[in-house]
């Protein structure tokens, strides 16, 4: 076994043990598998090829009747061309995992990953690009030239804040959905597993006091879905590494950023102060800042009201370790990790997301589309049974992708916004269908050695 | 059948007739099939994900130590991402095939059809992207931008003169390999069936007159590597729409571009006029310019030296009919149509000097690098014995392939542009191993149904 995958959790000492040896295996590992395979995604043909005679209609001559019909038509693109089912996976590298700005060569194993992920879980073609570029003006220009070729965009890895002002302007200024993994994907996934633990302790959103730690890309949309899901943004209390967010913070008055829009939205009680003063009396705190497991203390979940939900998502490890914190008095706890219950996990949304938006050929991907994705993730889990463990789904509970990709796609036509006006039975369909013939392609190529074994 | 095959040579009128037919029962299919399958190619896996767990190693928390290993080693991008096999095939779609600057959506289906043919022929991985910019230098910024994700730039279908201001600068300010296949590619075509051409009617290449019609992305390059494999210059006869190319030509004076630098080495008989004036007494005529069959007369060829070597080599039809130039007194004739013997087909060249360049990791791909394809390609056909129906391999013979990588490969490193220092014989055996494992792949894609039939 590569990986130690179940940690006990009867001394922390212990966990940090066999945290380490986890580490070093699983790196040696990464680096001799990666080498050995020479990265991660191909380029396959899905047509035909029989004999030379079948490039005569897939390139010229045949292929200029084609081109011609989408000269006089451009949203032929979506019948004839890869259009409908590619997105692009784009970074400048700036803010690569944990590892800060690693460059675009650096951060493009991440990227393969990632349209891995896209592929297995999603049936999605995602082809990653990783952008020698680091001015946000012209990565727009740029990501907008080469946008005819895509039926989306998914950023990912770009630091906070010119991260939200790439995102903004290329969702007003393109026809295709463009995503920003980093903000929607865990906000998408955060307001999930938040709207089935309000199920679990009984409170309502709008009456919930919500701490939230750290504003990056992350808190930052998870306070916009917040709002949305109806959360009373005068009961958040922001914390960025200067403190809580307040309309007379001279930093944020000045530069009057995206933060400054936060703290004068939020807080409504007024507090100042720090993690402690913003968590004092919560009901819920989000944390995605910095990894742990000493961000955030025992004393300070010990202060929330009764029924505490508690969420630190770091990676790789949460501000605050889930025993600890349920210790101190939280009832429910999720963080980002797939070895503890109740992981909040991106890779639950932006599979379906975007097999629902290229199933519609969505023109955008809107807030209410997150919403909507939100809660067919909550919903999938209540059906199944909630519990303290259990307010989110797993990933092997592959069954939620399609119902993602329909609630997805389903509003997108309900806002206007798709370009093909499937029922809801339609998407569902086709979104299971593609996800299961994806992965019965991908084992087959395994079975019959296309995909070697790894190396021992 | 799709296609109607083999034309018979008995009349032009019955020629036109089955062309009238073949364009039809083209067409139709060509759109059908487009439509049936949604683009050509698809992102699959290379690496085994056998459960969610293998993620652990593709994905976080495993990859950001290869992360981590590129960050201090730029050059370690080669070994643990797809960049040492993957290729951009970019157009701004600015003159594609024969139908003018027709856009980016539009020209997707070319670009995609050759990502085909490089996977087939040369198992690289192409993935093709159309950008919407038309200005040359912005252009070359992106392509700069998007470069660190890829071993190599294949420029396609971009109009003349921009893309030889492209080119240059490209291949000057990047570290990979910049090809514009209807530069490079048909002008290194165009050389090794002229090498040949020569043997059979025993004349030297210093000192043949050639007459050249058209000077666009083709010809451009062909007169340089004409040059680069012996020809003179002096004896070149260039001629575009304005008549033929000489220094006193004001418009050319005026401009000082890519045509002037012609004007002022070729011509050296100083010859006015048109293209009767410069194909009278030369020994080849190599046309590229617009497709015939009536651009070149009958009589024109008639009144060139003995033993002429004829290429019309305009799509889909050549500014001359094989059998009329024959009828002319043309000894040897090659056109661009599969249809017809001796076939000047870039496709003969590109995926083995891209699995050539590739292969060593090349940073250039060089003019002697093409002179080495076209010499491998000559060579090639030698071996199997030349006649004048038979100057240039045929696209059947894939033995071809794996010999022109390795000549391009085995150049590479004699120049100093590998990364990898391979020998002649690693170069072939990957190369002819990766090709026949890529084909293998796709047929047992195809056979296990992955691959649908196509659409009757």
């Amino acid at each position: 076994m590569y990986r130690v995958k179940t940690f006990k959790y009867y001394s922390t000492y212990k966990i940090c043990m066999i945290e380490e040896v986890f580490e070093l295996t699983q790196n040696g590992r990464a680096k001799k598998w990666h080498a050995f395979y020479g990265g991660k995604i191909e380029i396959l043909p899905k047509v035909p090829i029989r004999t030379l005679d079948d490039f005569s209609i897939w390139y010229t001559p045949g292929v200029a009747e084609v081109c011609n019909e989408i000269a006089e038509d451009e949203e032929k693109a979506y019948d004839y061309t890869n259009k409908w089912n590619l997105i692009a996976i784009i970074t400048d590298g700036s803010r690569t995992l944990g590892l800060g700005n690693i460059g675009p060569k650096a951060a493009m194993p991440v990227m393969e990953g990632k349209a891995l992920l896209f592929k297995f879980l999603g049936a999605v073609d995602a082809f990653p690009i990783a952008l020698a570029e680091q001015d946000a003006d012209r990565f727009i220009e740029i990501v907008k030239a080469i946008s005819p070729t895509f039926g989306g965009v998914n950023l990912e890895d770009i630091s906070s804040p010119k991260c939200f002002y790439i995102l903004e302007r290329l969702q007003k200024e393109l026809d295709i959905p463009v995503w920003h993994d980093d903000q929607q994907g865990t906000a998408t996934a955060t307001l999930a597993a938040l709207i089935n633990a309000l199920k679990i302790v009984g409170k309502d959103i709008s009456e919930v006091k919500i701490s939230i730690i750290g504003v990056g890309a992350a808190n930052f949309a998870t306070i916009r879905l917040l709002k949305a899901a109806g959360a009373d943004p005068k009961k958040m209390f922001v914390v960025d590494s200067k403190g809580i967010l307040h309309p007379d913070r001279a930093d944020l008055k000045e530069k009057k950023g995206y933060k400054w829009q936060v703290a004068i939205e939020t807080n409504g009680e007024r507090r100042t102060g720090g993690m402690e003063e913003a968590i004092r009396g919560t009901d819920v705190l989000i944390a995605a800042s910095k990894p742990g497991p000493d961000v955030i203390k025992k004393e300070w979940i010990a202060e929330m009201n009764d029924d505490a939900i508690v969420f630190p998502l770091a990676n790789p490890t949460p501000e605050i370790w889930p025993w600890e914190a349920k210790d101190a008095g939280a009832r429910i706890v999720g963080t980002g990790r797939s070895d503890f219950p109740n992981q909040v996990n991106n890779s639950l949304v932006f599979p379906g997301v975007f097999r629902g938006a290229l199933t519609v050929r969505a023109r955008k991907i809107t807030d209410e589309m997150c919403l909507a994705a939100a809660n067919a993730l909550a919903e999938f889990a209540e059906r199944n049974g909630l519990s303290e463990d259990y307010i989110i789904p797993r990933m092997t509970e592959k069954e939620v992708f399609p119902e993602v990709a329909t609630a997805v796609g389903v509003k997108a036509v309900e806002l206007g916004l798709a370009r093909l006006e499937l029922r809801e039975e339609e998407i569902y369909e086709i979104a299971e269908l593609m996800i299961s013939a994806t992965q019965r392609k991908i084992k087959k190529l395994y079975e019959l050695g296309f995909i070697k074994e790894p190396p021992s």
